[in-house]
């Protein structure tokens, strides 16, 4: 597995990974409803940069993520990312090497701590990887999300420090 | 005092109020050398919607607040808000009122909660005020705030439920 900065290039690929995703709902604060347009500037526009990673062999595009900063100002040593892995490649660990560049390439950057904002709980995978990422939930949103088949159902803030402490 | 919807003729006054407290640097992750312009784009754009407080006959601007929504899609439902009490009108409930507005309009537009991203710990009016307007510390971010004279103080997110339990 190779993960590389995206390109304009891979937004077909890009969006076959997450357009089921949108679509279903279940972990994503974007409108189920999203058109491709507006998706590609969603993922990729403004102070984000995108990673694509692919399988060596094929070039397949196994999985996305963007890195951005998540405050401005005094806050902008905060980044934050979202990562979608495709269906055809879930369990192989794609979300977890993503993580792990995603940290390299936030501490490059020069960011002491990376959050997610809005970690569905009911989406335990993906607060189990986190939290075997060294993410810890600081704190809960009651009934943040509006789960498809569960209804209102609760979003953790997830926090990782990337730098020695500062006091 | 009377709180009324912003309109482009109040943004002198507007940035009046704005631009001590984003020199400043204690309060919001906004830029200290932030441009007018970008001020304005700051404050004003997108999917907010701006209110200014004035006094009922002087007709002078006591502080300004936006609304917008916080995530989108199935998290759409929160809102969130920011304040800001010109430094003449201070200790006058101006801010307490706009909260109180602020959370009137919200569930108007149907919003069933209002969230802070990041109120920092060491601006304790404030923290105090939100917690007397209903609101809970449901969780804290290490270090999220370089203040210009403290270093890196933690930061609270703070939320308020503006509907009955949905369960």
């Amino acid at each position: 597995m190779l993960i590389r900065p995206y390109s304009p290039d891979d937004w077909d690929a890009v969006w076959t990974i997450l357009e089921p995703v949108f679509r279903a709902g279940e972990t994503y604060p974007v409108p189920r409803d999203i058109s491709a347009a507006d998706a590609k500037a969603a993922w990729t526009s403004g102070a984000k940069q995108v990673f694509v990673a692919v399988d060596d062999s094929s070039g397949h595009c196994l999985g996305t993520y963007y890195l951005r900063p998540n405050f401005e100002g005094a806050a902008s040593h905060i980044c934050n990312c979202g990562y979608v892995v495709s269906e055809q490649a879930r369990g192989k660990g794609v979300a977890a090497r993503m993580c792990e560049h995603s940290q390299t390439q936030a501490i490059a950057r020069g960011y002491r701590a990376m959050q997610y904002n809005l970690v569905v709980s009911t989406n335990e995978s993906a607060v189990h990887l986190w939290q075997k990422m060294g993410f810890a939930i600081i704190g809960s949103i009651p009934e943040a999300f509006r789960h498809p088949r569960l209804g209102f159902v609760d979003a953790h803030v997830m926090y990782k420090r990337l730098s020695p402490p500062a006091r």
